[in-house]
C-alpha cells in the first residue's frame, strides 16, 4: 500500500565489518545464491515505486565494489556515500547528501520521510516499510519491533545477575525506521560525539534530541538481520525456497511428449504451481517472450532428442534478455522412446552437454539433463513421478557442482 | 573438562508449543537431517560422561513420540517425564523425579548440580555445560549469556517508545543453565502461581526466591535458540556442514585404481580431511572395522567395476553395525579403464543400481555413483578435480533424492 501524498528516500546504512560473522568478507558482501547480501536489501527498496533515492553508505575501501554490485545487478536510483567510522557517522553521512552542498557535488531531493533500513536484511516487505513511513509522517519517528526471543539480564560489576527484564514490557528494536527528514538530521546535528561514536539507535536519538516519541511497529518474523554464519545459511535456504515456487513446463507438440508433458505437471503439481507452454502453439507469441522475462525462475523443456543442445540454446537466448538476479534452473528433459533397453551415449556427447553447462553457467542459468524412458506404459506413471521427484530435488536445490549431469527417472 | 567432584544430572523442557514456528509440529520434534531436534539435544547431554541423569519433559500427548525417539536412536539414561502447562511447571515436575517419591515409581539420585537446557538448542557444547556447573557449585546458580543483537526498547502504553536500553549493559539470558539442585528447587516450591504460569526466566527465580545471584558466563554463538522456520534451516545447514568435515576414501590394490586413489584424495583435500585406506590389505582388519564404526559419515569407494552392487553392499553391511545417527553418504566411484568412446549401460543395470539404493536409504546410507573415464593420461588430472568437485557437491548436499543416480566426471 502507497504512503499518499509524501515523498520518501531510504538510506541503507552498509558499513559494517560483520567481526560477528568470523569471515573476512563483511556479511553485507558474502554471497547468497552467488549475489551479495546487500543486492537483496537494495532491491527490496528498489522495487518499490514510491521510494525515490536510495542511498548506500559503505566504507571507503568498498565503494568500488559497490559501485560493480550496482552495475552487474541494474540497480537504479542508487546512489553510493562513503561510510564514518562508526553506524551513526554512516547513516548522518547518508542523509547529508540531501542536505549538505557541500557534502554531494549532486545534492538529491530532501525527502520528507527518510526510511532508514540495514543491508543485512534483505526480506523487507512493501507492507512494513509503508507502515514505518506512514507512522513516521504522523508521529515524526517510527521503527518496526519484535517480540524478545530471549529473557534479556543485567549484570552487576562483578558478572553476577543484577536482575532480569520481564519480557513482556520489552521489545527488540528492528528495521526499517522511518523518519521526518527534519527530525533526525536535527538529531544527528545535535547530538554529540559520544552518540555518533558509540550509540546505534536512531529512535533514542529522536527522543533525546527532538522530543519525539517514535511509534512501535510489530514487524514481521523475516526482517531478522544477518549476524551470524547461521543466518546466512537461513538466507540462502530462505531465497531457494521463494525461487522454488513456481516452475514452467515446455514441450512440443509431438504426441508422445505431449503425453508426458501432461503427466508431468500433475504430477509435478502437488509440490509446486506449474505452467505448462506448448512450444510449436506459441513459439513466436509475446507470451512466450513473456515467459522468459523475468517471471519465472524454473523451466522443464520436454523433448525426444538426446541431446537437446540446440533447443536447449534457444531458450538459454531467450532468458538471457532479461536480467537475471538468481540462479534459473533449465531442465532439459529428454523423453527416450526407442523402447531400447540399454541406454548409450558418447562420452563425447557427455563432454559436449557439460561444456554447454559450463558456459551457460556464467549466464548465471543452471542447465541440467533428465532421462525419462518411455517404454512400457503401465510403468510410465511410476517414470513421471520420479522425474517430478528429481526435478523438485534440483530446483530446491539449485546446485551449481550438478549442472550438465544427466540424471535418469 | 569435567567438573571434579560434584554429581551432575540435566533436565531438558521439551514441552513447547512452537507456536512462532508457524508449523504444526512442535519444533522440537521437527526433523533435522531426518533427525527429531530433540535428539540433538539429548545426544548432546548423553555424550558427557559426567551427566548421570538426563530428563526430558515432554507434553502428555508426546509422551509416546519422545519414547520412540529413544528407542530409534538409542539414547541412554533418558527418563521421559509429564510436562505442565507452562515452562516452569514443566521444569518443576522434571525436578520433582530426583526428591518427590509420589511423583515417580524410580526416584533418581538427587544431583548436586542440575543442568537445565532447552531441547531446541542441538548444539550445546561440553565446555559451556562444565562452566556453568562450576559457577553453579561455586555460586548456587549460573546461566550462559550472549550480546544483545539488537538494541532493547521499552514501548509506552501508547504503542511509542517509552526509553531504549543502553545495549551494553544487557545481555540476553541463554540457555544452559546450572543451580545447586537444592537452590532451585527451593525456588519452585516458594514461588507463587503467577511465577510458575507466566515466568520463563529460571535465574529470576533463584534470585526472587533463594538470593542467589546468578553467575553469567559468556557463551558461544552457536547456543542460539531454535525458534523460526529460518532456525530449523540454519540447523540445518550447520548440520549438513559439520558432517562435511572428512571422507574415508576406499581403494582396492589395482593398479590403475590406485593411481585415481592417489590423486583423488590429493584434489579432495583442499576441501575436506581425507582419509584413505587401501582394501585389499586390510579387508579383515579391526582397522577397517572401525572405519565403519561411527567414525566417517562420508565414504568413497573407487573400483574398475561397472556396477558394483556387491562390493558396495559389503561396505554397507559393516556400516549397518553401528549406531547410524545421520545420513552417511557412500559415493561409488567406477573407474572406466575400457577406453571406449561411448558410454553404454542397460537401463535394468540402472534400475537395480536405483533399487539398491533406495533399500539402502532405509538403513540411512545415501548411496550415490560417479563415473571417472580413465583414457587419455595427460587429461586424468583435470577428470580427477572434477570428480572431486562433484563428490563434494554430493557430500555436502547429502540429497536423499539423488540416490541412485550415475554422475559422469
Amino acid at each position: 500500500m502507497e504512503p499518499g501524498g509524501v515523498s520518501v528516500s531510504a538510506v541503507l546504512p552498509a558499513g559494517g565489518s560483520g567481526e560477528r560473522l568470523g569471515g573476512a568478507t563483511p556479511k553485507q558482501f558474502c554471497a547468497v545464491q552467488g549475489r551479495p547480501l546487500v543486492s537483496y536489501a537494495v532491491r527490496a527498496m528498489e522495487r518499490i515505486s514510491w521510494i525515490s533515492d536510495i542511498i548506500v553508505v559503505v566504507s571507503p575501501e568498498n565503494i568500488e565494489t559497490m559501485k560493480t554490485i550496482i552495475e552487474k545487478y541494474g540497480h537504479k536510483r542508487v546512489t553510493v556515500v562513503e561510510g564514518g567510522i562508526s553506524r551513526h557517522r554512516s547513516i548522518f553521512n547518508g542523509l547529508k547528501v540531501f542536505a549538505e552542498k557541500e557534502f554531494s557535488s549532486h545534492l538529491l531531493q530532501k525527502p520528507e520521510v527518510v526510511i532508514i533500513h540495514d543491508a543485512v536484511r534483505p526480506f523487507v516487505e512493501e507492507d512494513i516499510l509503508s507502515k514505518v513511513v506512514m507512522a513516521a509522517k504522523e508521529h515524526g519517528a517510527a521503527g518496526a519491533i519484535r517480540p524478545l526471543v530471549s529473557t534479556v539480564v543485567a549484570s552487576a560489576a562483578d558478572g553476577c545477575l543484577d536482575h532480569s527484564l520481564e519480557r513482556a514490557r520489552y521489545r527488540a528494536s528492528e528495521m526499517p525506521q522511518a523518519f521526518l527528514f527534519d527530525v533526525i538530521y536535527e538529531a544527528y546535528q545535535q547530538c554529540t560525539d559520544y552518540d555518533l561514536d558509540y550509540g546505534t539507535e536512531c529512535l533514542h536519538l529522536a527522543l533525546k534530541y527532538c522530543k519525539t516519541n517514535a511509534k512501535l511497529v510489530e514487524g514481521t518474523a523475516d526482517l531478522w538481520k544477518v549476524t551470524y554464519k547461521r543466518d546466512l545459511y537461513a538466507a540462502e535456504s530462505i531465497i531457494k525456497d521463494n525461487l522454488s515456487q513456481e516452475v514452467c513446463v515446455i514441450t512440443d507438440a509431438n504426441e508422445t511428449v505431449a503425453q508426458v508433458g501432461f503427466l508431468l505437471p500433475e504430477s509435478l503439481k502437488s509440490q509446486i504451481k506449474v505452467e505448462t507452454v506448448s512450444i510449436s502453439q506459441s513459439r513466436n507469441d509475446s507470451h512466450l517472450q513473456s515467459i522468459f522475462s523475468g517471471q519465472y525462475y524454473n523451466f522443464v523443456c520436454v523433448n525426444d532428442k538426446k541431446c537437446a543442445i540446440q533447443e536447449t540454446q534457444q531458450l538459454v537466448h531467450m532468458l538471457e534478455k532479461s536480467d537475471i538476479l538468481y540462479p534459473v534452473v533449465l531442465i532439459s528433459v529428454y523423453l527416450d522412446i526407442s523402447g531400447n533397453n540399454s541406454f548409450s551415449i558418447g562420452m563425447e556427447e557427455l563432454a559436449s552437454i557439460k561444456k554447454f553447462a559450463r558456459e551457460t553457467k556464467k549466464k548465471n542459468i543452471l542447465v541440467y539433463g533428465l532421462l525419462i524412458q518411455y517404454k512400457d506404459p503401465s510403468l510410465l506413471q511410476e517414470t513421471v513421478n520420479s522425474a517430478a521427484a528429481l526435478i523438485m530435488a534440483l530446483i530446491k536445490d539449485r546446485n551449481p557442482e550438478l549442472i550438465g549431469q544427466l540424471l535418469v527417472a
